[in-house]
């Protein structure tokens, strides 16, 4: 069963699966609280059917290639992660009060996409956040631009900025900093096309997610059906959906509490 | 029916399709020689069935939008266009004797380019050329490195460089330029990452034709089948596949001759 | 007078300057701690000497035009600022002891660059880093990783990242986002050649200050000598100074208490 | 002496100079003709003075880099070089007259170039060219857009395109491919700035040669001067100006004969 549903149907839907004894594709996030993540994952665990959880990123061919670069030590130790998403149009608020806004559906990507470059977990978290352009966000408590802080477990930092609107298009940038050198993960252009004239060079940007990451919807897909009829567990599993999770809430206390918070209390919570 | 056999079977396959009564999609070159492209063509006409030739960077995202800047008179007249085309490593021997070598198989490309990009046909063409690397090749009279110029209608020139060897991958770069600048299609790169290292900034590179031009075969197969179903004509026609191989020989004589050929000579053959 | 010397003497030096009626350009910081800035100040205003601060990003033609185009409004208003210093080697501990480390050295040029590209004042900072290769720097307090966050006084966002070892050489990178676009400044390489190869595709890095800013150097220094010659106030004043200084030493502030400070607390110290 | 009048006085200036013992410096190129070439040299080697041809680009940080992987056999053997020149715009007709026009005063620089990065000599030249934009050019013999193929004395080839006209810019291009890769020299833009907006992506193009080659002219005079001072030969000899003028003077001919024309015959002129 591949749930594509609104954020907030989620959870339930990931139960009423599992008691129906069917594997599960689901798009992040898990839930938009960790009580109805646990919930749903005690109904996985308990049913035994396969889990995936939609971090596409993880199929792209550019961020598997970091992550081999990087997991293979060529960078040596990962001292600092900057991970940037930006959307080329805000959501409506209907959308935003059905997904929970930039914390945990677009900042969600950043986060597991730190945990899964560099094989670290956070142990802090800091936000601050905006409402530089949303109508009616502010009123309603939702941010469109943010900058989040993280701490890992080794004492390496990761910084994720999230925009919900860029005139240009849209935009996922990486970079890994380790004590051998850099990696970095983009895309720019769509088509490869360059005009140059008397008023400059110009290039297309690639303007929307599917044009971005079409390999990697395609990838994950795959993967989950190759799982599903080889028996296998997926790459991406129902813990790194908590785990991802369990930030993307502690970023959003972060910056209503107006400080640094660490990942312990939030995973008490 | 899809016609993707060897280069020297393809003109008798055109004529048992038309025969037979069967639309036709096949790859360049038409044929190896301007008769036999001939007679395939009066086959097509005869039977009326539909016939579409396999250029397919005239589907490419890329050269779609460059032809459409310079039809739409951004770059003003047309003045010089720059193809290059390099191919990973050589094919055999037999590969080539039955291709017809690098003018019919490769250079072919280059030439529908020129005539897709600027609308213009060419009057005049001259080629060098140099057996470098292709073992066996001298002495069968294959090329493996080629220079082509042609000097095109309204006086603009074009000048097409190709290579069966590039240790670094696949090649395909296009530069047009024009009294209000120039547009260029171009894709180095394969996935995106970009590695910083003591020993300087690395990324890799296209290897491999089916990865450069995937979305363009698909396009132009779609639009084969559209084609077919909607009783439309290919925008690639017969008549594209006998120009482009009238320069290809032409250019494969003045290599051998040593001079420069006006295309009518060409044509008269 | 040129003051080029350890930055724990830039003050004094200042001090002395004035007091002998000479211009002054003086290297960044002003001082280590705001007294002694305050009081150098002082000493400028109390002789009409001119003083002008070695911010040379400034003077470098990219962050210029970077400027121009957002002061101009083509972004609009800018919503997000992300700046990267990165030096190749950190330096030892003996000058780090006498420049103050990371914060009032490194992150100074980005905190006075998000003051000259958006014209605006911050009003939050938070800071978290870490001591992650530089040899005793842990046990002397010395951070070689920091990210700075800054909440601008529009609500738009700033955030910094530093470090003082990057194996691939020296790297400024600054780009500005608003309502209408970004703009980016930066420059990867220093000779403009590419080697593609079996093994990839690669290019240099800049790999000094000296190379990435010999342009702004020069035009900083020529513009100090006109604002003596002509009697003009130089573009980068002691309040600049000032200014990026409060913001650097709030940020040492930040990491050392582990909390975002308000720019009102820093400035009252 | 440095000479860098109009181009139909460099000879006999440079005999004056060898006559009043004074070393040379001389723009190229060295003559418009072979005869005064010839004996401008003689005066040159019957005086014993120094004489240094200004092809800068021998001093381009970017092509002594190219040239020194070329040499130091990164590529292997040398199989194609492909080499770019555009200005702004066209000079007038009246520099034209006293320049000798496209081939001697411009393409002679993509001709040393590569004899400068391959270390090989051509045996063979064709040009073919166009007036497209040149006002009065076409009737008095000057074309603006050119085509020169070389074929080099291992087999290997060359290919020059030159425009007096590129909207965008000044624009210098090289690439040299061999067995084991390529490499390539170029610089687009002048500053580092992008631009995003919703109508793509801009960069600035460099627009004037000495933007180009700011520190390349400069080295190639301090070199002079270092020569002179030191006693040594300059890197670029007058027979590097010969061999660079008799093909430039061949790819004329060639061009108005309509035929490729071996060096031998050109030589013998």
């Amino acid at each position: 069963m591949i749930i594509a549903s609104p954020n907030d149907t989620h959870a339930r839907l990931i139960e009423e699966a599992s008691e129906a004894g069917k594997h599960i594709f689901c798009e992040k996030p898990l839930a938009l609280d960790l009580p109805s993540a646990d919930a749903a994952l005690a109904a996985v665990g308990k049913s035994g059917v396969k889990l995936q959880v939609g971090f596409q990123r993880r199929f792209d061919p550019g961020f598997r290639k970091a992550r081999s670069v990087i997991q293979e030590g060529e960078l040596g130790q990962v001292e600092l992660i900057v991970s940037t998403t930006r959307d080329p149009k805000p959501p409506s608020l209907e959308f935003m009060r059905r997904s929970g806004g930039l914390f945990p559906d677009t900042l969600i990507h950043d986060l597991d996409c730190v945990r899964f470059l560099s094989g670290l977990e956070a142990v802090a978290v800091y936000a601050t956040a905006s409402t530089m352009f949303l109508p009616g966000g502010a009123e309603e408590g939702f941010v469109d631009t943010a900058v989040t802080s993280l701490r890992l477990e080794t004492g390496a930092l990761a910084v994720i900025t999230n925009s919900l609107r860029a005139a240009y298009g849209y935009e996922v940038a990486t970079e890994a900093l380790g004590e051998k050198g850099k990696v970095t993960v983009g895309q720019e252009q769509q088509t490869g096309v360059r005009r140059y004239r008397a008023d400059g060079v110009w290039n297309d940007h690639v303007d929307h997610f599917l044009d971005r990451f079409r390999e990697a919807y395609l990838e994950e897909l795959t993967h989950f059906v190759e799982c599903v009829a080889l028996d296998r567990q997926p790459e991406v599993s129902g813990e790194d959906g908590r785990a991802a999770l369990v930030l993307a809430l502690l970023a959003a206390r972060s910056y209503r509490e107006g400080r640094p918070l660490s990942v312990d209390e939030a995973s008490r919570r």
